[in-house]
């Protein structure tokens, strides 16, 4: 019998290809009919999908008696309802995936914060004088990034490629990284953040990194540092944050994840975080940009998919004890 | 007798260093009453100054008949007022001495301007729609750099480091240029157009720029193309920048350089350019950002003069027929 695989989305045609000729017999939802569905959920043993507003895992897992494999189409799996996934379904994240557009996306912010574009006068006199935005150098700065996985490497080659940085990554072991001149594990963060003119936060959301960064850290940041978020946001306290920002108007922090999201669309304020002059901020959309990014995402995710019907091992397993 | 240096603005430390041992007699503009004035103008051979406002040379050069080196602390010298200076006097500009920060600051804006931080909304739909904003990839894009010379030089260096994009320059003579995968003479300059996602201009003000980008290149520009202007304001022609930004909001267009300075501080208005989605607005302030570029480039300014005082032979000579 066939093996059944269940994607959320529509697959592009590339990314169908990989899967013909496996013995697969593949099923896109915004295809299915309602009556459809359940019984396709019932044989399905390879799910791939967002998993966040397109479907609704707590709701159908109990329909999915054969699941064996659930991969995602986005590199964070903070969102999954792990406490109703069986513990026989492998999940495999798409971690890597958004690597070149989301550091692209952290050195938009951090160059343009460091040039005072986030809050541009037409005055020079007032640009040159106002701490908020004058220009700050960025070539030779000290480059802190807590994260060395996909999207920290990118950040780091770019700003030793581009910008000539010296790379200082974080990680939670401490294993030396590529782009990187060195590497510390998280239990040195304290040490090393007064070292660095910018700092960029590319950390999956689990239970070692909640909170990771708080009134504490934000306090022993280095005069006049940047500090850009790209990770998820409740890696940072959020309140801390916007009290050391007010008081401390040299620091800069621009953010593309938050705290509260409205159906991934409006970004609700809890605090008056936007309203600083030293803060910016976009909603959450470095990595979903271009239609071309996003089909090579989903393709990304089918080839891991592949490796598992093959028998190969696929990448980015989930260590579940993260999140639980 | 010694050779009379005069310096418009008091040197750094490090630049005074520099002149020490040479015989010569180095007086500082701010240290100098009226009175020494004159007589110090009377021997002076060697003049560096901005030659903006802190001097007004029009109006002391009469009375400077030793004059024969005019060293500029500025990169561009379309500002001297060429018609009264002797044809004996040599002048050099500083061309290279803001390069690193110049273009950091085009890339600055460059990278704001692709992720759409030029007006920024929270709301992800917005984001991802309108087309004044929507984020567009940068990595392996294809760059078409206006002057290769030390902005050019470094811009294209970022974009190839950094960003692994396709280098194309222009230059008066089509010489190649390191950095640059192909380079072109000016009168190339409407068939590479339609080739470039990002055109920076780096280009100096004299005959051969002036109104090079007009109506009828900016409309050659390719769909989605993001331009940057760190040279010189006048080489865009602003009624049809204006006019052609209005229409096309496919294009987007930041700019560090104006057409009119009122004491270099206020950027007056003439058109509503800066009220316009797809335009970023600096005013004139990417080079001058920090007391350590000034000092740097004040250093280099003296380091080129103490060639001349060696009987070597200065950087930068300004051709004046460029000007006139």
């Amino acid at each position: 019998m066939a093996r059944v695989v269940l994607s959320t989305v529509e697959l592009p045609t590339k990314a169908k290809e990989l899967l013909s000729g496996l013995g697969v017999e593949l099923y896109e939802l915004p295809r299915l009919s309602e009556g459809d569905l359940v019984n396709v959920l019932l044989r399905t043993e390879i799910l791939m999908c967002w998993c966040g507003k397109e479907f609704d895992l707590t709701k159908w897992i109990n329909h999915m008696p054969n699941l064996r494999v659930l991969q995602t189409f986005s590199a964070g799996v903070d969102h999954l309802p792990y406490s109703v996934i069986p513990g026989n379904v492998e999940i495999y994240s798409n971690a890597g995936a958004y690597s070149e557009p989301v550091a692209e996306h952290a050195w938009a912010m951090i160059l343009a914060l460091a040039k005072g574009l986030h809050r541009p006068v037409l005055n020079a006199r007032e640009y040159l004088s106002n701490e908020v935005i004058m220009p700050r150098k960025i070539i030779k700065a000290t480059l802190l990034v807590l994260g060395t996985g996909g999207i920290g490497r990118e950040i780091a080659r770019i700003g030793k490629e581009g910008f000539k940085t010296y790379n200082i990554g974080i990680n939670r072991s401490g294993r030396p990284a590529e782009y990187f001149d060195e590497v510390y594990p998280t239990s040195k963060l304290l040490d090393v953040l007064p070292r660095a003119d910018i700092v960029a936060i590319t950390l999956p959301l689990n239970r070692y990194t909640k909170g990771l960064i708080g009134e504490r850290e934000l306090r022993a940041l280095k005069r006049g540092a940047i500090v850009v978020n790209v990770g998820r946001g409740d890696v940072v306290k959020e309140d801390d944050l916007y009290r050391v920002l007010k008081e401390r108007q040299d620091i800069r922090f621009g953010t593309d994840v938050w705290w509260v999201y409205d159906g991934r669309e409006e970004i609700p304020s809890r605090t008056p975080l936007t309203a600083l002059q030293n803060f910016l901020g976009t909603p959450h959309i470095a990595g979903g940009a271009q239609k071309d990014i996003a089909e090579y995402a989903i393709t990304r995710a089918v080839e891991n998919v592949v490796r598992y019907i093959r028998g190969e091992k696929p990448m980015n397993k989930v260590d579940r004890s993260d999140y639980v």
